[in-house]
């Protein structure tokens, strides 16, 4: 037994607390026949929207399995599919317990608050324990199996990638069709609340957040952690043979597997601290656990640093990395909560109308890119230079690896803290859809409430962390393509970064016509069964809840293709045509472009939506005002901001940048055909 | 006498030809007293606010002459002066004549559209060619004066581009606070028609089509103008001193100068042939002069391609740029005008509402970045191969800005069909304040409605030719810099790029707030006049249009300052900070991303407006309908987009590359003092 297998038994004992977690929920009362028979609805929608993605899932790793066999030899497949299968029964895991422990939330809720808060949040868990003992436990098989060759380990970030790239995409366009469809006919047209059980799309609804904001989340920072554990392995393998300054001759590769597992271990007692809270406030609770988790990270690494390279310089690279993902955490609750002015001047600029309140949305989402920017711009200088990238540049690129593993160490309580907010706000859907007792509403609201704070940190820590694993990624496929230059000054390479920069914009405009149209057929679907299902209005004709899943699920696969084909196409195409320096322009490019249409996108959404709550709590006219309708404008046009193109971008740039890494070799040697003819 | 002097004398040439055409112009009839008087009010608010604006560029340039005298010499300042000065003059000629061209278009329109149609393109016309003209004149006499030094004409490019932020943000913020001030309060509000005389903003309104779209645009092209001659002789230089093949030993100078020489005289054929087409169709008489103009240009610079260098490599390079050129401004039309899907699509979506509306515009605008991103991208290559780049890339830089060169061959033209729009618009306004006859009315909407599709054209010029001439100019700085790698692997590049992409966000933020804030003071404004000025709305209390001319004037200026700091200090605080490398990835990743917002902002902008005009149509609904009032939502969002932030990236791209090229010097001896610190 290696010391890597050591720490994929970390990932083991990760997996069987995410067991013990579940069991824990699952021995917890589903309260009366009626939750029980709408959790059942949700939890069939969300099983019934999975089986039909593994149908397209397997043709897409089959077909991309075969590429591989042909161009880069069977272990990278065999990876490939791991990844892939590794992925897929992350998310299983996740969403099973999620769409179980939602209604138990809301019976918990029945008796109180700290029970509903310790179940919502042991969901949670399982998501987050799922994702990082899955993703240590398949990287370090697979990196012992193959003898510890990393070329082969990439076909496990790939897989990882690509079962990324369905969840959130095509989770994204999932749940905001079926959230704008049951909005826009049943709140707006048929003047019904919320949640109500006569909406026909409610069910598809709520099997969204699961969809979405579960899965599609869970998978996002699955491929961060085992991509930024694969970058550092490639790039501390050519730091070690570059001569890196170290106590161990391993050093540079025990050193972010040791730290991952301390992630891992320090994660479980963040989240015992966490549920056991005494605190009355859900987010007291959920910080303490964070906090407390946070600081072993830290402690762990300082010893790990030391005794593995003698100093504080790896420490030191891991802590920016950290402390760089927290602060962009807190940057996206500045822009997007209304606890700050950005949020109430769009609340106030919807005085005049939806023009200016989109207006404002849009230049708070802008501006909100420059703080992030700048962190990851010291993130990156930190990391490189602290680790001695100006003796030897590998030394320093190694850095930027540690510093995304920093970031994603506790990965297992940021998932858990984020995952725990859907589950929140689908008890509160089912209690009101089963008609519980107001109180009970009252405190999954609040619960509700913190989870969406959460979840804007959540999502300006995936995009963090995407941003640092794709430089990472980026710095590894140089090394795989062996180019040792990717100079701007090379018009091949201008071309490259033009047209890198332009794709999340397509991407962008793509995922959100995927919404338009999937939120289009759902409106028609939910309208035809108002008209047509005979005394559905008063409660006595049952909705064909079934029909409306089944639109949303259709719609999402079907439109995930083109841009699916396009991240993983495209890196490939440019690499052959005009060679691996062009293709070097192209990821950072797109890498750039990427991570501010992010950010941009992620945080206009983010801002609208609470603008929009922030009217309705009575400010500026209140609920049912004309500034309220200029909020819910924003709020709408937000929803895929946020939701699906958005988070959608952390997908691209990863995807793309591995894409490239995994197929370096091919490109290193084939690359640049059409330039060859050009010149 | 020298050739270049001689090329300056065909500027003369055509700044007599310009004021022929402005006596020509003056001679005619400006109607009644009451339209005597209207025009009036428009001109001296016109003026009002060019003189307010002198008076802040005069701090402006002082401080900056100061510094450059400080830091590179008194050459260098004086050039920088004299390319302010001239870059003013432009805007004044055109101006003037514009203000004095509107008055009289209307007139002629009671005769007729072919005078009307004759006097407002005249008016473009003279705008036109002031920009060529005081352009090449400028650039012959100092090249000449300091001896053939192309060091210190950069300060001349950098006069140019001050002026032009100045011009662009400043009349973006002005045109668009005035026209949503007088929309919102006027059309919406109080339910009077557009260009109504009861309206306080009317004028102010009118005003800022002047201001905004013709001294704007001017300097802008005057800026792309100069910018990609200076950009084209110090690589030009740099390739003669790399052994160039050429017949002439000056070829690779003698060639942009004779070029753009030869561009007037075709353009002053191509305006004779427009002014005097006998097609009933404007569109046709505009574009007939167009191609008429491309074409000998083309034939030209065949000629002089082969009979410089001996083949027809530079001719090639210039075709590219032209072609390049006309093809993105046709397919911002295709993104942009009613005749085709994208903008009936829109309209289609504005039927479920205003968000609807948002989200399809934004994604047609993404979407719009792809096709003219590999235009360019088509056009680096080939100019950069076909001149030998392969070779030596020296050559091969010198052809991508030969491109550029191509593209602009025919500004005189392009800028003259482009400021032809806003004459024929406030034509329209003051034959409607004025009540001349509903025939009148009529042949200015027609003239009108043929320059919105002239603009969308323009604008998509001004961008293509923004992004060839920034990249033109960063090849240039490169050189003066003295770097001759820019290495992405880098982390220090990289920090750059991310920094410089996000430059575009911010910069489009902070002029979208501009605008709204400055519109917020023109609504109340605009409120207060409705209630305090006893008959105003029964036409006997005279509105105080002057103050609301004030507002606008003062916004503008105000909020022209933060952006245009940013612009000016961050690329010198990047050099300063952490080098030449870190500012070439700084150069690179603003020029992509500001080329892509520009695109998207302008495309989205121009969609939203005439999805609008197709409901307006009768479409969907019509006037006044549920997705009427949705397609003004979009409209009134595309105002600031297509008129304000997205034309400001023009300006942003090229100032920050030619002060990078400025202070190049500068950089290379003193610059990378963090970075210096941090290693």
């Amino acid at each position: 037994m290696n010391l890597y297998l050591l720490c994929g038994l970390v990932g083991v004992f990760a997996l069987i607390f995410a067991l013990v977690l579940g069991k824990g929920i699952n021995s917890k009362s589903a309260g009366n026949e009626r939750m029980k028979e709408l959790a059942g609805y949700i939890q069939d929608g969300a099983m019934a929207f999975l089986k039909r993605e593994y149908f397209y899932l397997a043709i897409f790793v089959g077909a991309v399995c075969v590429l591989i066999l042909l161009t880069l030899g069977w272990q990278t497949a065999i990876a490939f599919v791991v990844g892939a299968i590794f992925s897929i029964f992350a998310g299983y895991f996740g969403m099973r317990i999620a769409t179980s422990a939602n209604v138990r939330t809301a019976e918990a809720a029945r008796h109180g608050q700290k029970g509903a808060l310790e179940i919502a949040f042991s969901g949670g868990a399982v998501m987050g324990m799922s994702v990082v003992g899955l993703g240590i436990l398949g990287v370090s098989i697979l990196y012992t199996a193959f003898d510890y060759n990393v070329v082969y380990l990439t076909g496990f970030g790939l897989g990882a990638s690509s079962i990324a790239l369905f969840a959130r995409v095509g989770g994204g366009i999932y749940t905001k069709a079926a959230d704008v469809g049951a909005d826009l006919v049943g709140k707006v047209e048929a003047g019904i609340p919320e949640d109500d059980p006569r909406n026909p799309a409610v069910i598809a609804d709520n099997v969204g957040d699961n969809v979405g904001d579960v899965a599609g989340m869970g998978a996002d920072l699955f491929e961060s952690y085992v991509g930024s554990l694969i970058s550092a392995i490639t790039l501390g393998t050519a730091a070690m043979a570059a001569g890196i300054e170290s106590l161990n001759d391993k050093a540079a590769i025990f050193f972010p597997f040791l730290l991952l597992a301390a992630g891992i271990v320090a994660s479980v007692v963040g989240i015992l601290i966490a549920r056991k809270s005494k605190a009355d406030n859900p987010q007291k609770a959920l910080d303490s656990g964070t906090y407390i988790g946070g600081i072993i990270v830290i402690i762990i690494s300082a010893v790990l640093s030391k005794m593995l390279f003698g100093g504080f310089t790896a420490f030191i690279a891991v802590l920016v990395g950290l402390v760089v993902g927290m602060l962009i955490g807190k940057i996206t609750e500045i822009y997007t909560s209304a606890d700050y002015k950005h949020v109430t001047n769009i609340a106030e600029q919807s005085q005049t109308g939806a023009a200016t309140n989109i207006i404002s949305g849009l230049a708070v989402g802008m501006k909100s890119t420059m703080i992030p920017i700048i962190l990851i711009a010291i993130g990156v200088l930190v990391s490189f230079y602290v680790m001695g990238g100006n003796t030897n540049a590998t030394f320093g690129l190694y850095g930027i690896a540690l510093s995304a593993i920093g970031m994603l160490s506790i990965t297992g309580l940021t998932v858990a803290v984020d995952a725990y907010g859907p589950i929140a706000d689908n008890a509160g859907g089912i209690a009101e859809m089963a008609g519980l007792p107001k109180e009970v509403r009252q405190i999954t609201d609040k619960l509700d409430s913190v989870g969406n704070t959460t979840a804007a940190i959540g999502k300006g820590f995936a995009i963090g962390s995407a941003a640092l694993t794709s430089l990472a990624l980026f710095a590894a496929f140089a090394q795989a393509a062996k180019i040792t230059n990717i100079d701007l000054l090379e018009p091949i390479t201008l071309v490259g970064l033009l047209i890198g920069a332009m794709l999340p914009f397509i991407f962008g405009a793509l995922t959100m016509e995927s919404v338009s149209k999937a939120a289009n057929e759902m409106i028609e679907e939910v309208r035809r069964q108002f008209k047509t299902i005979p005394g559905i209005m008063e409660g006595k004709g049952k909705p064909d809840y079934a029909k409306c899943v089944d639109i949303s699920t259709t719609a999402a696969l079907k439109e995930m293709m083109l841009p699916g084909i396009i991240a993983i196409v495209s890196p490939i195409g440019i690499g052959l045509l005009l060679g691996a320096e062009a293709l070097g322009g192209f990821l950072g490019g797109a890498v750039a472009s990427g991570v501010l249409v992010a950010i941009f996108m992620a945080n206009s959404g983010g801002a609208w939506d609470n603008a929009k709550k922030y009217i309705e709590l009575g400010n500026f006219g209140g609920k049912g005002s004309e500034t309220h309708k200029a909020g819910v404008v924003g709020d709408t046009v937000g929803d895929p901001f946020k939701d699906t193109s958005g988070p959608s971008m952390n997908i691209l740039i990863k995807l793309m940048t591995i894409v490239s890494l995994v197929f370096a070799p091919l490109i290193a040697e084939y690359g640049g055909i059409l330039l060859n003819l050009i010149k």
